[in-house]
């Protein structure tokens, strides 16, 4: 089996071979990602392009607004590669982009663009000061409207800087979890991220209650996919495609109910990642997972890059990426439908030409 | 890529990655094939049955109103093997068959055969004696009542002698293209093809309307796909999937606009055809439908028989074949969702026993 449960049964994917699906891009820019040096998901000076280039790579092929596709300083491509792959082998039936606050649009027609009229949130070490009630508003509307076509949905994200401002929201919602969070360097920046992370919560006051505390450290994407969930209500199959900072969404959607003395059925509700995150040592997202009140089932697609002897792709094996654009979830979806790793690994291949 | 753009942007035919198809298939005679050596579209003698064994063997797999499929007399194999390849390999969700004039029925059950109730056309050399307005109408109708059950329609055609009809029409509605029409010989027999059509176009009359000259010079099919362009309006996403025939349909429809100094969308219309049409030195399809005012996206297949050692097939990439039953769009349907070069060529191969 090329798919392996993090939690719950295999039940909930096995169901979903051979079912249509509506992929979603939230894209969003945070100025955390400014902070020098604190992601390297993209190119330096320009990593706010990142999201608005994954968008257009996975619907059209090309990256329209800078000539070439996002490449970390040390040469790992983003994982839009493999989402795009997928796509390629096995079509999603329907790509759909949020804009969440994008410093640029992404270049693309016909392909649906949802735009929600958000500015792009600002450094959490100084406060994002995002107008949180908004934000999440957009989100809880958007899924209590939204109408899927197919039989489910996979909501991936591209923020650079995004698992920064996941750490510390889950941190400013008091869960305990410092160690639990990824971070796409694999020597992980302690000093820049964990100064960040203090100076964000230095600007919290234990009176703030959850909004003002995701108001200063957290970032648009999170705080809309925690409306959306609770918006679709296990309404519809529903995967998010990410890792820890999806985690920390569901964190927040806890952390929200908890408050409200709400509840949440989630049996339609998945997490799906990819081996790299899994097995990361620096952060653990199965635990991360386990912080939650809520259940919900959560897997990895068993695939790596052994089968590559291109080094941009070596180095997802050696920890330096680890997920993004919806990548472990792309290659689940890829695998449930009779793709083979051969055939992805060769596809990825051909995309870096 | 495997999709190349012969006008506008690629987010047109990415947007179809994954979405469901209706393959419709345009089938007509006009009498204009019985001059002797004016077409290779299929067996001397019996052109007439070309559309009828191609709508045939393109649902069904056989061909049953005769032995043996068409061939050109050099041995060329109807291009209806790459579109039934391309459907065995990744089906399309339905295919309607639409009778425009065909002297023979094929013998199919279950599927749809929309009826017109219209008889084959004459020889354009003698005058073509169409009932436009009655045609065009029924077009008309068609796509104004059509309800798609799929994300697309590909339109398609099989009308042995099409390029003949084609090239008259659009000089005698006064383009200047007379050298941008291809037909499928690779020695074009300019001898016969140009005297049909100047003896088509002496018929003309300077004060004959748009549709007079359609009645002396076209044929069935292209008036038909006029009326149906504007009768579909640009409400569903349709690909006109053909060379220079389709780009006569367009321009047919271009004229009758500017005289009715009407307007239409065209976001959601597009051609599709394949490499050796492209290519072809002896008709410029990229110049044909630049002559239009209306603007499209166009693509083509970029895929030849360069991987197989069939003789037969190679004819095609010698420039003997070029295009028909929609076989260019098919192989673009095929690669849009993950149907490699090696597969369409070796389930192309297996059809020719």
């Amino acid at each position: 089996m090329m798919i392996k449960n993090i939690l719950g049964t295999n039940d909930y994917i096995e169901f979903l071979r051979g079912k249509s699906v509506t992929f979603m891009l939230a894209l969003s820019n945070t100025k955390t990602a400014d902070i020098k040096d604190i992601t390297q998901a993209g190119i330096p000076g320009k990593i706010y392009l990142t999201p608005t280039l994954d968008s257009e790579f996975l619907t059209c092929g090309k990256v329209r607004s800078l000539e070439n596709i996002a490449q970390t300083p040390k040469g790992v491509p983003t994982p839009a590669l493999i989402t795009r792959a997928t796509h390629l082998l096995k079509p999603f039936s329907n790509i759909e982009l949020l804009n969440l606050g994008l410093e640029v649009l992404p270049k693309v027609d016909y392909f649906k663009i949802h735009d929600f009229n958000l500015a792009p949130s600002e450094d959490i070490s100084l406060n994002a000061n995002i107008d949180t009630m908004d934000v999440f508003k957009r989100g809880l509307d958007f899924g209590q409207e939204y109408e899927c076509k197919d039989d489910y949905i996979i909501l991936a994200e591209s923020v650079p800087s995004g698992t920064t401002t996941a750490a510390a929201t889950a941190l400013a919602l008091g869960y305990e979890c410092k160690e639990f969070f990824s971070s796409s360097f694999k020597n992980v920046p302690d000093d820049i991220r964990n100064k960040t992370i203090e100076k964000a919560l230095e600007n919290i006051d234990e009176r703030d209650d959850i909004f003002t505390r995701l108001s200063k450290v957290s970032d648009n994407m999170l705080i809309f996919i925690a409306g959306f969930i609770l918006g679709l209500n296990n309404q519809t199959k529903f995967i998010l495609a990410g890792g820890t900072q999806m985690a920390c969404a569901l964190l927040i959607v806890n952390s929200i109910l908890k408050q409200m003395q709400g509840h949440l059925e989630t049996s339609n509700l998945a997490l799906c990642t990819t081996k790299w995150v899994y097995e990361d040592e620096k952060s653990d997202i199965k635990a991360l997972l386990e912080l939650n009140d809520l259940k919900i089932n959560a897997y990895y697609a068993d695939f790596d890059f052994s089968l590559s002897e291109h080094p941009a792709l070596k180095l997802y094996d050696e920890g330096e990426a680890k997920e993004g654009v919806g990548a472990g979830t792309a290659l689940t979806y890829a695998l449930l439908n009779g793709i083979s790793k051969e055939e992805l690994t060769k596809k990825i291949e051909s995309l870096l030409g």
